[in-house]
């Protein structure tokens, strides 16, 4: 039987199994977990059945804390009961985890890691806000990739109710939660088979009834506290094997193995990483590529990381080791080592105590803090750093730390050799960029045979300022848990036009690639308008460059404001994803099949802008030399300060990830009312005040968002010094000396 | 010039230091952190002034997320703000602690470290709390004593100031917030020479004000924020030795060091326990007796908990050491070992990694749980375990684990010889025993040359339950955080003679020990109604007996149903402080200092009671042999199921504490309605119904709290098979068939 597969993010495929086994789902959505909590509600709110025919109660609660008590609640009346959280919320869901373990209640809360305030806010992802409920009591599963969200899902389902111990599992948010990736979808079959029905019989008869009357949650005197607390040892022991005996099962079921530690490298490897999360792909990709070059290292992929399966680890680490890089995606300022490292030091060092081993070097690295890129020249640079003969036993890997020089250094150069198309899109938050991009994975993911990959990088400005989406697609399964990097793509395409002028897009484009360019200019014009900086890289690197006018297509097609069709189109057509013919079929024939309940005319009308799009798509004749004379636009406008210049620029800029350590405030103060120097160019048209009309009612203040428009009311003798073209009249109603004006 | 010496417990010690240092005070009140924030509240009522002259504001919040919350409004105003707070109230803190450790702002939350709710609630102490937040980045301070309570919160002050990185200064709860200890009191010319102005002055200029606007807690995006969390890297790193130098200045101001870590022990030690916390001072103590018998060990005492600090500890380490036990207060299921075994062990082996040092074996041990004892006793026990050839790598001590057989055997004869008397007293919870006690302990400290400690176990049905009084006094410092043990007492107190017939409390009594019995009986007849085991020890131990009537002196002199000043002229004349006419002396000026106010009358009226005491004290003769048949009375009454018969029992017998790991429940679930097995005897009356005068209002059955008086309307007929004596009267108004008869 074909596989079924599917185009989903890390949330929907962790979201898909929740669903399907609880009975209670507490929400309190926060960013990235809000998917899972949203798509819960979603279809419970349309009917869709979990596992027993049953519709899952969704509650959205006042806050996590909240929704933590309603979990404990449920749990103690007997449903199966689910929650979604990450950050700040799984903090306050704390002191109910301590509640939940110490009955021995099963329960499954799927994390997206995310970033905890500190210095800053930060809603992307890290480890720190898991890694802050390690000492809860639950078990830990972390899942690597979107495939893995969903696979590993089911497997803490099965696993927490077999062994009473509840789960955390989790993901990196953003990077996983938010990848959208073809995966293999469940089949209801291998999930009836791994839930045992007896042992959710046990949960119901263990749930607290006037039938069968019991108190739990007594106070415990110090006579018998202590006792109580060493009862659920065999509990502990007893669970990396429940696990793994799971994962046997879903192997056998699927056809995909999982193991509480994942080696993989040479078996004679001197080198080896230890790390958590979607890095270990990043880890494993690099580890091929360099095995395949003869390199003795391997890396080693924690998916059960509490309890530690100690046993499991030193079983799976090479005898032949050398020397140990553990990542930690978190820092724990003032520890004697972030956690995985020290966990990773202590199952080694006992190992030795006891006579098993020797003790090779093992250094500890931070990594990939709040989404900090991780990529294969970084896993170069950790693996260059252990082949030291005196390799930094703390470090940081990604920054410049110039301050306390823990970082290390990293040869940008460093790629690995891939078998699939990459392509970015520069657009304009809320401009309908990213949706057509999961539109295209989709369409990919369906009708062809390629895999695909879209991840999507916001600000936190959100809505109005830049999105780059990164579409990959190919014949093979794309392990790229990162960004497409410098002199990487194969397409590049700039939505909004005034991004070209102020960042270096096409730094990231490959020999040969195609840029294509939403712009008013045409073919013949649009050359001219271009940086000094573009030209010279179109030339360098042989860049072929299209252009359309895509608002003007969008409002003659009746598509009013929206490009994302129009430019999905010429994506479909110029990537290199199938044969242009047939990218452009499989796109309308998707568009029949999205629009065909709307009727013929709306189906119609995206054929027409599809046809329109190939239609206004023009090749541009590349000159041989740089005409420009202009350069990049100053990120910041007027006077500013020495922080703004050197900071706050280069963050507007994209260059915030070349800021070196000492250049960020130590606890996170900024200058205030910086907005001024950010000039965005968001707006396409601008208001003109007509002074023939005005009736001098003060609304176009009030509701011009750009400032364009702005009143004041002033003495005429004002007036003398005024610009030529200065409009005015005279004021009505307001009193001042002499006689008043208005504009 | 002479010390002042105060007897107050650790958490009074605490908050006189952190009122005089504050201008905000945030707090809610969490047991068993409540002392703090009600003195804190008490005295900003009455208007006592902080360092600086002003009154510090208290303000009590809806809950501790709350208090977090102001304390890190206030500190972005500029404002010197602290908290008191432990457990589950910490807990709440995490989210706000991570932003004002971030934000570095100089602030001391004082934490009474407590046991976390899990399978029971608790109330009792251990490190759970404050070991859950080892990784917001706030430095850590753990006191051992009462009297470190006081010098490191000052400490801890004085660092935060200096560092900019916030400070937990924590100590274990009730063992160390409420024993009350005689120590040498804080001059304010001490605390003045510790603060720097200017880094007061320094914290206000780094506050939020609209005159030097600047931003804080901006959201950071994933270009900027892993650089922003390295920046705070050389405060943590400055830290440690900014902690000792003021320690050292500490030193030369009171001539008491404390050092990051504490070695105490032989110079070339093989077996080195190292723990944190009151714990401690019972390793030191047991460290002192065994190295004076030519033992080679030792013990490290770590005050500075994070950032931890490596160097120092590896520098105390001595070089000589095979074997090290690191003792955590605290259990974290499924980790790879708990927090301080796996900082020592990081420490450790990075020493070795550096080539600086060879790998002992290095094993990890829970103790002390939710104030489980921990007694020199236990100490070498683990120094045993160190000794042996292949120790467990993991382990318990204090309890008998017999399901993962983790707990070392203790030998219960292993005692430290020492110079203090020790006196123990059972109370009724709400009679006053408790408050007689810590007064005694203040005339003793105030009065006496004498060092005094006080320490009371209630149990969590506080009033109407029992209380144990732990006092020890004597001509040296006292370092024995833990209670007396089986035949170390010197005097032994009844205070509700039912308690003697239930709890064998004689087992506590030395030879040649004085027992002082309140009870209705007089010295001919006391002694016919002690049980059996109670007559036997007596005789056994050879233990002086002395009778009295208390609640008829009470009643008599006029001082009501109040009997702790008899109880405790009793104990003054009869426990050897002093000669016993120095001691009434003592305790009749004491009475007339604390009484003045009042008025002669009320003077007089303690003096006639005193009098009256000594006057009704009577020393029992004791017969050669035993006479009683009777056995302790079992702690429940009526058929009751295996569970409560093994383990309910024991609990209300006292001795829950030898209850193995195996009789607990795994989940923490208890069967229901066994309050009905305990019969407490806690009335001194009991009413009797007169039906002659009876009206049938019911209201007696209603108020009756043992239930003394029921009420039933019942058929005549129902007569028949009444036992004798059975008294009844017609029903008024009931209708039932037959005749109605009320009872
Ligand atoms: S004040 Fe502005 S909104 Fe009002 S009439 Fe004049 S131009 Fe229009
Ligand atoms: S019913 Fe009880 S309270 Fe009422 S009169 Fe009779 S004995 Fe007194």
């Amino acid at each position: 039987m074909a596989k079924k597969m599917i185009a989903v993010d890390g949330n929907e495929a962790t979201a898909n199994i929740a669903h399907k086994l609880s009975e209670v789902i507490a929400i309190y959505p926060i960013t990235p977990s809000s998917p899972m909590a949203e798509h819960s509600d979603a279809w419970s709110a349309v009917g869709k059945k979990n596992l027993w025919g049953q519709v899952p109660s969704v509650f959205e609660m006042q806050s996590e804390g909240g929704a933590a008590g309603t979990v404990h609640g449920a749990l103690q009346a007997g449903a199966l009961t689910t929650t979604f959280t990450a950050s700040q919320g799984l903090l306050l869901m704390i002191p109910n985890m301590y509640k939940i373990a110490g009955e021995l209640t099963p329960t499954v809360f799927h994390v997206t890691a995310r970033s905890l305030a500190a210095q800053g806010l930060s809603i992307f992802g890290d480890q720190s806000d898991v890694m802050a409920c390690r000492q809860t009591g639950f078990a830990m599963l972390a899942s690597a990739s979107v495939q893995e969200c969903q696979d590993i899902a089911l497997i803490a389902h099965a696993a927490t109710l077999k062994s009473r111990v509840p789960m955390m599992h989790f993901f990196d948010g953003f990077r996983t939660s938010h990848e959208v990736m073809k995966i293999e979808a469940m089949e209801d079959s291998v999930i009836r088979a791994m839930i045992d029905e007896k042992l959710v019989k046990a949960c119901r008869d263990r749930s607290l009834t006037p039938d069968r009357p019991t108190i739990r949650g007594t106070a415990q005197n110090p006579d018998v506290y202590f006792q109580g607390r060493e009862t659920v040892n065999p509990f502990y022991n007893a669970l990396p094997e429940i696990v793994q005996k799971y994962m046997d099962q879903f192997a056998s079921l699927t056809g995909r193995q999982y193991n509480l530690v994942e080696y993989v490298g040479a078996k004679d490897a001197e080198r080896v990483i230890v790390i958590m999360g979607s890095g270990a792909d990043t880890v494993e990709d690099t580890v091929n590529h360099l095995v395949a070059q003869g390199e003795k290292i391997g890396v080693i992929n924690i998916h059960l990381y509490r309890p530690f399966p100690m046993d499991a680890f030193m079983a799976a680490l090479p005898k032949t080791v050398k020397t140990i890089a553990v990542l930690d995606r978190c820092k724990e300022p003032g520890s004697a080592g972030e956690p995985l490292f020290q966990d990773v030091l202590t199952a080694v060092t006992e190992s030795v105590m006891a006579g098993k081993s020797t003790l090779p070097k093992i250094i500890g690295g931070r990594y990939g803090l709040s989404s900090k890129e991780f990529t294969p020249a970084m896993v170069k640079a950790v693996f260059d750093e252990c082949a030291k003969k005196d390799p930094k036993a703390r470090f940081t890997v990604g920054i410049n730390d110039d301050v306390t020089h823990t970082s290390l250094t990293v040869d940008p150069s460093f790629k690995l050799q891939k078998k699939f198309i990459q392509a970015m899109f520069f657009g304009l938050g809320a401009d309908g960029t990213v949706g057509a991009n999961k539109n295209s994975i989709k369409i990919i993911a369906n009708y062809t045979d390629n895999f695909a990959q879209g991840y999507f990088v916001y600000d936190s400005k959100k809505s109005g300022s830049m999105t780059t989406s990164h579409l990959r697609f190919g014949p093979e399964v794309i392990n790229a848990p990162y960004l497409i990097g410098e002199n990487e793509a194969d397409f590049i395409a700039c939505h909004h036009t005034p991004h070209l002028g102020l960042i270096n897009m096409l730094k990231f484009a490959k020999t040969g690639a195609v840029f294509l360019l939403n712009t008013t200019h045409g073919p013949d014009t649009a050359w001219d308008t271009f940086p000094r900086l573009v030209q010279q890289q179109i030339i360098d690197k042989k860049i072929r460059v299209f252009v359309i006018d895509g608002y003007d297509v969008a409002e003659k097609t009746g598509m009013g404001r929206r490009i994302n069709t129009i430019m999905q189109t010429c994506f479909f057509a110029k990537a290199g994803i199938l044969a242009e013919d047939k990218a452009i079929q499989l796109i309308k024939d998707y568009a029949k099949k999205t629009y065909a309940k709307k009727g013929d005319t709306v189906v119609q009308q995206n054929w027409d802008a599809i046809d329109a799009s190939l239609a206004h798509l023009s090749e541009i004749k590349i000159p041989a030399q740089v005409t420009s004379t202009k350069e990049l636009r100053a990120p910041i406008h007027g006077k500013a300060s020495e922080f703004v210049n050197t900071v706050t620029a280069e963050i507007i800029r994209g260059n915030g990830d070349l800021l070196p350590v000492s250049k960020m405030p130590v606890d996170g103060v900024f200058p205030s009312a910086t907005t001024k120097y950010e000039k965005r160019d968001l707006s396409l048209k601008i208001p003109i005040w007509d002074s023939n009309t005005c009736v001098q009612c003060g609304k176009c203040a009030m509701v011009c968002p750009h400032a364009a428009i702005r009143i004041k009311v002033y003495d005429k003798s004002e007036l003398a010094n005024a610009p030529a073209g200065f409009k005015s009249v005279a004021a009505k109603g307001y009193k001042v000396d002499g006689e008043p004006m208005f504009s």
